[in-house]
């Protein structure tokens, strides 16, 4: 494992370099990426990101002036907040075993490159990147606006408990060059569909609690998705509104999907292990958030979550 | 108008204090109080908050150690982020005409005060606060917490456009002494009441939109808080639910009040200059958040805000 300073020692000397980030890709991996990628031309080197084929139209503006040429033969790969091989795009296979460098925060970092620069602690691969960055080049505007999507997206715009002293002081640098952050705050957290804001008041409007008010369950059915001529990007992270009901240590979301069946995604506090309860349902997860896809029409499937979770409580 | 060192030297020489805050008061106008509070006795001076009796329990247990007991009689009262005289509270309208010193960042403060510590760039009141705090005493885990809170809930945790490199500078500076802020951020702003999603879900419900869908209004008549048994804190802060619509740049939200006036709040892109909406209405605030109470039932007012704001454009 190396450093930021001796991960800025390698950079220096590759050239014809190429980024790989991961899949269902996120704003920290295309920002860190795009960042690094810009920095590496800045110091007159060939740098491109390897086009992810899942990029999304929120992350595809800092990404698009990176993407690699088809045919591009790098003579050094990268890769940026990708914890494990197994979360590389189908694209980025072939250069699995040939990956010279990994820059990454996940704890659970599989160590698949050559040389490794990982910081668990950082809130965002992007600080990781930052430092990288601050060793080789100065931090320009261009720069700073990918690198602040990176560390702003990854801790829910400086609001999620891995938001650090650090996270705030880098985020003021990055201010600092001169960057307007407040229509990418806007954009990315400050926004939501008219169609996102009425399936969201229509699942409040229906949640049902259970067990003294600590168990809610919020429910998706495709008639509520076609009556709202719902997106894609509109039912995206729905899950996240049922956890935030005020008392609630386990909020539960069942979307029906259009094959009939039921996804499940449990959000929990420490005394309902999500993980176990989405086990019990076929699924799984983390002890704070897991998932799992049932048969059975939602009435059906909201008993068995709810036994699954008296089981698992109780037990 | 005088600097925070200025106003830091004015503080060293005054004693036995009493501070005051500003009806239906917030997190900055009650953090920075406390914060400012125990900074005085921590230099052993007799300091308390003036009681708010329109305090909510979101912001209490920050004002709760530093209420005046009855009857204390000040040497000096000092104002917090309080903009103009009328926004004192009924119980602090003795004091109105000999505060020595208004510590403030509206600017459309109103000057009430012998000496004013403005600083119309600082995105809460906690900025300036906390500049004043550093010239006289060591900001220990104690004052850091509701300085925090000061700062984070006015510029919603680090998302709304008053957000600068300093305001990051500051958390940082404030995180650093040690304090756990993540349950700080769970609380303030990733929970919501039952009642208070509930009140959402219908103000999205029955929201209207006009000018191609770049002005929403959203109401909340007395009849929908009495309906849904609604609190003073279920509501504080419902206002910020409108300029989240995608597409739009000026959310409106009107809320009955239960003198059967109507609150005004506006929030604006660019395009609306809110402070001069308000301002038209007989209110006041900062360019992209402003606020007005008016007369007249919620179609009244809302005619007479959408007159306002196409006059406002239109200029």
């Amino acid at each position: 494992m190396i450093d930021a300073k001796k991960a800025a020692a390698l950079l220096r000397a590759m050239d014809r370099v190429l980024l790989v980030t991961h899949v269902r890709p996120d704003g920290d991996t295309i920002g860190s990426a795009a960042a690094l990628c810009l920095g590496l031309r800045a110091m007159g080197k060939e740098a491109y990101l390897l086009v992810n084929p899942e990029i999304t139209e929120t992350y595809r503006p800092y990404a698009a002036p990176c993407w690699a040429p088809e045919g591009y033969e790098p003579d050094a790969v990268i890769s940026v907040d990708v914890a494990v091989a197994e979360l590389l795009p189908e694209n980025a296979l072939a250069y699995r075993d040939s990956i010279a460098l990994a820059i990454d925060h996940h704890p659970s970092h599989g160590f698949f490159a050559e040389e490794t620069c990982l910081d668990a602690q950082a809130a965002a691969c992007g600080e990781i990147v930052y430092e990288i960055l601050t060793e080789l080049t100065e931090i320009t505007p261009a720069i700073a606006l990918p690198l602040y999507v990176a560390i702003a997206t990854d801790c829910g715009c400086f609001v999620y408990s891995n938001t650090s002293a650090k996270t705030h002081r880098i985020a003021a640098r990055l201010m600092e060059t001169g960057i307007d952050v407040s229509e990418v705050n806007r954009q990315l957290f400050r926004t939501k569909s008219k169609v996102r804001l009425r399936m969201e008041a229509r699942m409040v409007a229906e949640m049902e609690l259970f067990d003294h008010d600590r168990v809610v369950i919020m429910k998706i059915p495709q008639a509520l998705c076609r009556e709202m001529q719902a997106t894609q990007t509109d039912i995206e992270e729905l899950s996240a509104l049922a956890p935030q009901v005020e008392g609630v240590d386990c909020g539960i979301t069942l979307r029906e999907l259009p094959s009939g069946k039921v996804k499940i995604s449990v959000r929990s506090g420490p005394r309902v292990n999500a993980s176990e309860v989405c086990r019990r349902l076929g699924g799984g997860g983390h002890q704070a958030a897991a998932g799992a896809t049932a048969e059975g029409s939602l009435d059906e499937v909201k008993q068995a979550v709810l036994h699954a979770v008296e089981t698992v409580v109780s037990q």
